[in-house]
């Protein structure tokens, strides 16, 4: 009974998703879907990305919450179009909530969409929203164990932005062993090192995205 | 159809968190349920904990996670028996998960047990596992909006460990903001400020364990 529900649910949930993603298709827009723990730094990157590219790519984003519109705030800052979605309570963003924030942002004029999805290592890999590409956020205090853990959300990835270089000497953190974890669940994801705060490792980012947005 | 169903799901969790709560009780266990975003550093409070205190309490370990072992062999290397629950998939331990688990770790012999929740700071608030208290971990890593964004976890805590802060001086933090957040959504919450790496600050919260499992 509950399979059957819950494949219910997803059906429908996939079906509003490839109804965006042909929206975004025919509006020539990449939606990127970004997915981390809480406090990996989804928001400074997507923020940091907006500022760096504002003269070459239209960004709007749209922002998951439980509560709040704190990650709203901070993207409208930078200029660009953001609307909050507060789950109040749901773990994760589903389809037909994106396809009810395209408005707000105004998302045919838009070049990119970073959907920032709630901050939860497991739930929201199991939902499409449509999206051409899959971003998933670990950063170094979390630790060098959590592509092992958290296997369903690496395999699904299509980048991995490991996140806070700057505290690698503060934090007993093995880069490799993440990705030789990484790869080894899903060998075609494209890594970068990074640090949003100092904008170590960024360019890379930057090339991939403008690379993937024309 | 959905409400029906998870009130159904959560029913039955609750009748078998009544269970393991009888169980505890009847054999003088304190059992605490740990929850926390993934890489906060549950496991190593937890082991800290056990090696400070082994002359003072017999302690065992719950470990919950979507895959791997990983925590239950270093909880195993303090000496202190654990027994890992891979969820496969699963978001959060439930009370029957734990109630399978209680013969592996010998329970009846010990003073105290934690169970270490799946790495996720929203559902596992919403399953009630027996316990007698609940324990969030925050660390600075994360952000100080982190009680704001995800209050229902922190309103059904009874203890906070604000962690990791041998790194507050390399990251924006605001401790104030955060006890005050967490203390507005939980006036009775015991907060305290540690590092589990250093030991700073383990102290009190060793002493608080110490009273609750007289």
């Amino acid at each position: 009974m509950k399979i059957t529900l819950n494949k219910k649910i997803l059906d429908k949930n996939e079906e509003c998703a490839i109804r965006n993603k042909t929206f975004f298709a025919d509006n020539k827009i990449l939606c990127l879907n970004v997915i981390s723990s809480p406090g990996s730094g989804k928001t400074t990157i997507i923020a940091k990305t907006i500022r760096e590219l504002k003269n070459k790519l239209k960004i709007g984003v749209i922002e998951g919450d439980i509560k709040t519109d704190i990650d709203a705030r901070k993207i409208r800052a930078t200029g660009a179009p953001a609307v909050q979605i507060e789950t109040r309570g749901a773990c994760h963003l589903s389809a037909q909530q994106i396809t009810g924030a395209l408005g707000a942002i105004n998302a045919a004029d838009l070049d990119v969409i970073f959907i920032e999805n709630v901050g939860n290592l497991v739930c929201p890999s199991d939902f499409n929203l449509g999206e051409q590409a899959r971003v998933v956020v670990l950063s170094i205090p979390e630790g060098d164990d959590k592509p092992a853990k958290y296997p369903g959300t690496f395999a699904k990835a299509d980048v991995l932005l490991i996140n806070k270089f700057d505290l690698i000497d503060h934090i007993d953190f093995n880069i490799e062993k993440v990705i030789t974890d990484a790869r080894a669940l899903n060998d075609t994801l494209k890594i970068f090192q990074i640090s949003a705060a100092t904008g170590a490792g960024m360019q890379d980012w930057y090339n991939w995205l403008l690379d993937k947005a024309k």
